[in-house]
């Protein structure tokens, strides 16, 4: 397999980790001899490499598993992460059903579509909506638990034993307009606010259990090509060298992406800088820059979630944002990662979220996310001047506002009815979530242009043979900052992950 | 220096160029002869390619330049091109001068930097602050004419004669605020509205003048690269056929943006997709997907310049513009390319130009641009009403602004005392700017990442060797639509079309 060259020196055994680049692959004809053989290589053991190890290693290949860090994990793994996965469709999850919700694919299949925005993966939402409770039977197979619980508040996601909850905008403008809504958050039964980790510990045993020869603190360098830019491996550092490693059908990228790179943020997501909590464990853009190097296109790189968790409670809902120009700017009932990035589209950093007396509870994690009270006061003009906005801005917001919503009805951002209530109990709390004090969260969502394979493309729509990705290294399912809803990223990293690792093996 | 490849077929000379692709590099060991050497390739002729070429020239190279049309052009000749370059600094151009401003360097960097927005290029807003004047000394030794006239008016760009106009938001906030403000578009005498016609003719006879070697109908098929990713050359269509070229300096990409490939906008700048009319030649990103398939980075791909005339003339800046919230949204004394950012991104399509009599006046270009007159009502409560506004915005919103403009204020949105004047006279005047309906026009500032010289660089910041781009196929001097000023892409494109030129040659 590997040509002779008469012309071209091979490499130097002895050439140092520092001697590669992430952009520039490691010509195949160069290489004297392997260190490794396997069937199929995984960079990056997160949620995507662990589902894509399972699926090649059950559909009869040898695998291995390379990961820079210590230990398994990666993003879904960090503090905080919820672990409940996006999923509906085919008449409801047992959970869905049990709460009273049918879920029709139809509908599951319309969020999913215009939650992806403008460039919608059409292909992936198809293939994921019809599959996606049969993809739970398949978590629920490698021992994840889940109990039937359903948390009708809106929160950020169940957060004791509960399963269900409401993770998105389904109930709320736009999206209510073009599917039924119904709550698809589902968390898992343990771990409560980590059940991320929970959640990537149960698959990190399905994985080893598979005898996955999995290698840690080996950080990928490069990737091995031909000439025809067909990928035949990888080299990765193990031991402080680099080491050959021929995957004879291909390698799978699960990397994650960007957010940890400032210097790809700044280039492709510039607005994300305005995101001060970087949402990532390693993610720095490794898998990208190694599709990239072999010609691979990047796509929705301008992409990003980003949140601040402004509710719950979910009576904060019932209260109204405005930027420093005393404007609203959006449906207060949407989910906290689309109004975050209406926030972002602010002209100027200042923004506050009103409250009255009816409305007002303590935010659960306003501490945490640095939303301070700006003011209390028992007027809104008092409010006005307080927070030195323009004469006479905020309290015509608030009259066209309270005037509407007495009788139901919010004409300027469709917020549903049983959100709306005037604001004319005083004493009125104003909390401040400014952009440049209060702790915005982002993770990217750019990544690779696969097919709903993990196969990886060209920007003239090529398949590059012998490489795949899955995850947040690819741009997946959730594309849109403004569709994006909580457990979109798992379903896509553990579901994409799957067939990538099959398609890879097969 | 071709290398012999036992194993590796040679190309067959019967190949058709459909069977090769932008995003394949071709393995220079395949090649067994080329049709062609040179020094210096260079891929497009408009006003990139045209000053490359005519600067490698004068550095001693031979220098082939193919062309995929049957002339030269490109977007800078397109109707209604103005053929202004955007230029200042070191105290002033004659024009400048001329017209009473003492335009500083410091001043004009400073103006750069900040249209470059987020991601701004500090090496090369340095290296064409510095150097604008000596540009422009240039053009004209070329034999570029230009009278001293000079416009006050803000309008698009001189329209007749005259050469020096305000083309951007120099006097506008929050630009004013950071650089002293000049005007700094400099039209050629010649060619009216087309000017940049006439500015390419020009270039295209200097082109001619030095026995560069153009073929007109040669499409670029792909790239020639060894095995550590060198560029050596490429393929080209010529009468039907592929032939190889050698460049043994290098290929300069100057082949424009990708506004006409509507494919790569969706994935890339889905947000343009609004803008029902792109401005572009044959700008279907093929440099860019060139570059890419030899690991080239492409960087602020989401960004586009995006327009509407609604001035001039411009006294209807003195109108306001509201969303369909009947709420304003940006300071209406921007240039309109800023402006028409901010109409991008309201929620929804609405948005119209409301006028009183005292303001209004026929747009000049309104009825090419598709903005028709919506309503022309005795109040603003019947305007509120015809346009079926939710009750009591509008008004709020004319009440708050007149209030401020009686006292020379906008304290929302920082217009500036010299547009500013209550909208208080009937009858009023409504025009229709609306997404949908008005024709918003558009062209891609996202492209190959380069250095100042015009060295393409993979995602890692290393130069490719032996490959080059100027223009529109990178991402240059003008790269984010809320800073774009008219005249930016044509200096981008031929101050730093002649530093590629001049790099690759020696």
């Amino acid at each position: 397999m590997v040509r002779s060259q008469a012309a071209a020196p091979l490499i130097d055994r002895m050439m140092t980790p520092a001697d590669y680049s992430l952009s520039r692959p490691c010509p195949l004809g160069r290489i004297s001899r392997f260190d490794y053989e396997t069937t199929v290589a995984i960079v990056g053991f997160g949620a995507a490499g662990a589902c894509a190890a399972i699926a090649a290693a059950d559909a009869g290949a040898r695998v291995m598993l390379f990961e820079a860090g210590s230990h398994s994990g990666g993003s879904i793994a960090l503090e905080g992460g919820g672990g409940e996965i996006y999923l509906g469709g085919g008449g409801g999850s047992p959970q869905q059903r049990h709460a009273g919700f049918e879920d029709r694919t139809e509908d599951f299949h319309r969020y999913l579509l215009m939650a992806g925005g403008p460039d919608a993966d059409e292909a992936k939402v198809r293939l994921y909506a019809g599959n996606a409770l049969a993809h739970f039977d398949w978590l629920i197979a490698q021992g994840v638990e889940y109990t039937d619980a359903y948390v009708a508040d809106h929160g950020l996601m169940p957060l004791n034993e509960e399963c269900l909850g409401w993770t998105g905008s389904e109930e709320a403008w736009p999206f209510v307009q073009a599917a039924r809504p119904a709550p698809r958050g589902h968390k898992p039964r343990h771990g409560g606010w980590n059940s991320g980790k929970y959640l990537m510990d149960v698959l990190t045993r399905q994985v080893h259990a598979r005898g996955v020869d999995v290698r840690f603190g080996a950080r990928a360098l490069a990737l091995i090509v031909d000439e025809d830019q067909r990928v035949h491996g990888l080299v990765v550092q193990a031991d402080g060298k680099p080491c050959f490693v021929r995957a004879s059908n291909g390698v799978i990228l699960c990397t994650g992406g960007f957010i940890r790179n400032r210097e790809m943020v700044q280039h492709h997501a510039p607005r994300l800088l305005r995101a001060n909590r970087p949402i990532g464990a390693l993610d720095d853009g490794s898998g990208i820059r190694l599709g990239m190097s072999v010609g691979a296109s990047a796509i929705g790189m301008s992409e990003g979630f980003v949140t601040l968790p402004w509710y719950p409670p979910e009576s904060l809902v019932r209260g109204i944002l405005v930027n420093e120009r005393g404007q609203r700017f959006i449906n207060e009932d949407c989910y906290h990662g689309r109004v975050a990035q209406f926030i972002l589209d602010q002209l100027g950093d200042r923004v506050w979220l009103l409250q009255d007396v009816e409305t007002y509870a303590p935010g659960l994690l306003h501490e945490s996310a640095g939303i301070g009270i700006a003011a209390t006061c028992d007027s809104w003009e008092e409010v006005e001047r307080k927070l030195d906005l323009p004469g006479g801005t905020l309290v015509a917001t608030i009259d066209i506002y309270n005037r509407h919503a007495a009788r139901g009805l919010d004409p300027l951002f469709h917020k549903t009815g049983r959100w709306l209530k005037p604001l004319d109990k005083p004493p009125f709390t104003v909390l401040d979530c400014s952009v440049d004090r209060a702790q915005y969260s982002a993770f990217t969502l750019g990544g690779l242009a696969t097919l709903a394979s993990g196969e990886v493309l060209t920007e003239d729509h090529e398949v590059i043979a012998g490489l795949f990705a899955a995850g947040r290294a690819t741009c997946g399912l959730p594309r849109w900052g403004k569709g994006y809803s909580s457990g979109m990223s798992i379903a896509d990293c553990t579901f994409f992950g799957r067939q990538a690792g099959q398609r890879a093996a097969t």
